[in-house]
């Protein structure tokens, strides 16, 4: 399956597409960032970074368009902007009827890393070493957004039709899923 | 000039367009409410609220689309579906060449009461009145909207070229956006 990981942000948003078979092995098959010029007014910005991941939608016809769940609980005005790219992408994926799934950055790292609570280049690291990768992928948007379609392309239900957790990383997926649910932990995209 | 207003929201988006002439008597055009089923995934229910304030801006072609700055501190949930829908608002807007502008609720009530802290019945008072209806427009999230047209087509700039606030209400209004720049005073859409 191919899924496109999109970090939403509105200076930078993240995009990767990813390949995965279902051995687990997983390809990288493009990558890179929507920007907008931060003198032009918010509206046109918006519209421009909905237009670029429309165009990667068209060009990179994913089977699903995974998310970073934004939580709004710090810099408000940053989250905004953020908040507005996620749910402009989940438009433009919605529209071309390709399915959309939200995951939150605890459940990202737990499925590339095995730890919830991994740091950023720890992510960026594993992510350069499933993708086979000579160097990690720059900007750090563009890693996260490939990290986000790996954590998408392993969701546990496409494991096994019990849903059972394979290998560590999946169990800690599973378990960050559990948490995310409860509530327990949450994380601020800024 | 021709005002559509959009008081964001997923379950509820309320539309109001307004037209204004330059001695400042407004009249009703059309008023409504934009919705998606409950029970339906967030990406599909975006891009019906989206659709359907793209319908509203085809059919009535405003000047200008004023949106309600939403400020994210409570209830993350509610905040998101509606901050979401307020940038799929500007996007539409932006995509038709239509100008966007945003106006905080205080802003929106020192415009049609002269008070920033009017409470939501009388706002709705006020909406009937200067409009010339016979009952307030229900739901509340049209008058709302409607408001938020009338707050956008009262804006000081179109006045005077000095800018100046020639009434009770419009030096309220200033003093409201003047306040909410300092950011002494900012509210919830919840």
């Amino acid at each position: 399956m191919r899924v496109l990981g999109v970090d939403p942000g509105l200076t930078r948003c993240g995009l990767g597409v990813v390949d995965s078979e279902p051995s687990r092995r997983v390809q990288m098959v493009a990558f890179g960032i929507a920007t907008s010029p931060p003198d032009d007014t918010v509206d046109r910005r918006l519209a421009a970074v909905a237009d670029a991941i429309g165009a990667w939608i068209e060009r990179y016809r994913p089977d699903a368009l995974a998310v970073e769940r934004v939580f709004a609980q710090h810099n408000a005005y940053t989250v905004s902007g953020t908040m507005q790219v996620a749910g402009l992408a989940m438009v433009e994926a919605a529209r071309r009827g390709v399915e959309v799934a939200l995951h939150t950055p605890t459940e990202v790292k737990a499925a590339v890393t095995g730890n919830g609570d991994a740091p950023k280049d720890q992510v960026a690291r594993m992510v350069t070493r499933l993708l086979g990768l000579s160097e990690p992928p720059r900007p750090a948007d563009a890693a996260d957004a490939l990290a986000l379609a790996i954590c998408h392309a392993w969701r546990p239900s496409t494991l096994s039709p019990t849903g059972q957790a394979a290998t560590a990383a999946q169990k800690a997926w599973v378990e960050a899923a559990r948490a995310a649910r409860r509530g327990r932990k949450t994380w601020v995209t800024a």
